[in-house]
């Protein structure tokens, strides 16, 4: 099934997609459930209540009725990969250790949901603000010390992510910190699909579209280190929690298309064909076989104090 | 006021201070108030209504009786500083930027109330566990494009805090990630105190002590960037929200006592004086005014599954 968070009439809901554009509503059809996806994985970890009451059932709502939140709202972590696809490590010239995974956390507030506008920053406060394209992992039942060949029965599902970026703040220091995090800097959705429908990661493909033209395709099988991975090493040091969100990295930025010039290089790392995200543009990120997430690029509207 | 999170008879409370060992509970004494530290700074960032709604109530709990949370005990965000005192700068050897402060996040779950058991990893998984004593910062009324001269406006109040590490995870990569998030490897508390008694960061003193010898101590006037400048830098990026909390950084380490044979060195980073937390460890970070937070350490207790 594909489970979306939403917001309509200013409340919080969970619903089921059903048909081309249908929601089914858990608030109707198991108003025992809560109103939170996160609350829901942890008394339902495999969406099995989920499914259940869903099956069979007719949409309440279309997809168009509704505003998108973030897959889960507030995640207890959202762990995220740098330099985590072969071809990427190679177009930044920079090295990562080939044992263990690199990763840092982003915080809520840093993301939105499907079609929300995501916030590039003031250019008084930067310019480099740029798309990573990336397969999110949703975790279901918690586990610790979880063995590679166990990893996948801890997925509740998996979703689009844009782990959008301003270099300027990354490049600061030595820790990413605040550069992965600025507000609305990122957007996770549109929704999340489970493991039986959504099959083994490693057979998808990850295309990220600034307004409308391939900047990223890459094969998720190409993730250095791959998802049961990523759950056994983060499992050593915690039990993962229900809602907890793992997104993979980004691979490498295509060629620029002939006849386009480069963009003037903000900061270090100079990528060739990755472009900044500005004001009006719009970035897609589709994992094949899942769906897109979709988002339009406004300037950050908060006022100076 | 000191501001106590709690359990007791297996609900949480929020509660003020008073005396030697006294508690009003605000369940009691303000029951239209939210069970939880951080929703309740949501409605009352300079704690107004909670110090008046116990000014002169007397004590209905011991703080013999509870069980003390975090401080705040799901932050939405917890920022670290890492080399933000010109000693620990020089004893690491490490360089990090004078003009942007070296951050990072902690997870909800690697952090545990005062007198809780830190958990040290399992001898299979690390050695190398690491105090850190440290000044949290806790935020009240949120803002964004912060000014330095109105930062000290936002915050709600100051605790102790151990930043407890694991330095083989927190080398594995070029970021810190899982080596600074180990499941309860951070303590917070024992209470926020308001700046109205607290004054002025830099005019405190931070001590650490392992089974009562002192091994950090240091004057927080000597953080290179100080509690104002992180506020303002933070807030370049996001509207802080009211709970977060900026733990900032953590002094050198005293040399070690005449007699005292260094450890076996673990990992990169050899620091002399700098002593690693064993199960049967009791560790204690005191803020001069503020009080003692003090943890026993005990060994991981997750059975491998």
């Amino acid at each position: 099934v594909k489970v979306v968070s939403y917001r309509q009439a200013g409340r919080h809901g969970v619903g089921v997609v059903t048909g081309a554009k249908g929601l089914i509503a858990l608030a109707k059809a198991a108003p025992d459930l809560p109103d939170d996806l996160r609350k829901i994985l942890e008394i339902d970890p495999t969406l099995a209540k989920v499914r259940a009451a869903t099956a069979g059932k007719s949409a309440d709502l279309s997809l168009d009725d509704i505003a998108f939140d973030p897959v889960i709202r507030e995640p207890h972590a959202t762990w995220a990969l740098a330099l985590n696809y072969k071809l990427h490590i190679e177009e930044t010239g920079l090295t990562t250790s080939q044992t263990y995974p690199q990763i840092f956390l982003r915080m809520p507030v840093c993301q939105v949901g499907h079609k929300e506008p995501l916030w590039a920053p003031r250019k008084n406060i930067a310019e480099a603000y740029d798309y990573e394209g990336e397969l999110a992992v949703i975790i279901g039942k918690p586990g610790r010390y979880i063995k590679r060949e166990e990893a996948f029965t801890h997925v509740a599902g998996y979703s689009c992510y844009n782990e959008g970026s301003v270099r300027e703040y990354q490049g600061h220091n030595r820790q990413f910190g605040l550069g992965k995090n600025f507000e609305r800097s990122g957007s996770f959705g549109p929704w999340l699909m489970t493991p039986d429908e959504f099959g083994d990661p490693a057979d998808h493909t990850l295309i990220t579209r600034l307004n409308g033209i391939e900047r990223q395709h890459a094969k998720i099988s190409g993730l250095l280190h791959d998802v049961p991975r990523l759950i056994e090493y983060l499992s050593e040091g915690y039990t993962l929690q229900p809602g907890d969100v793992i997104v993979t990295g980004s691979p490498g930025a295509l060629p620029l298309r002939p006849g386009e010039a480069p963009e003037k290089p903000i900061g270090k790392v100079i990528v060739a064909g990755q472009l900044h995200m500005r004001p009006g543009d719009v970035c897609d990120v589709e994992v094949d076989g899942l769906g897109v997430l979709s988002n339009p690029v406004i300037e950050d509207p908060t006022p100076p104090c």
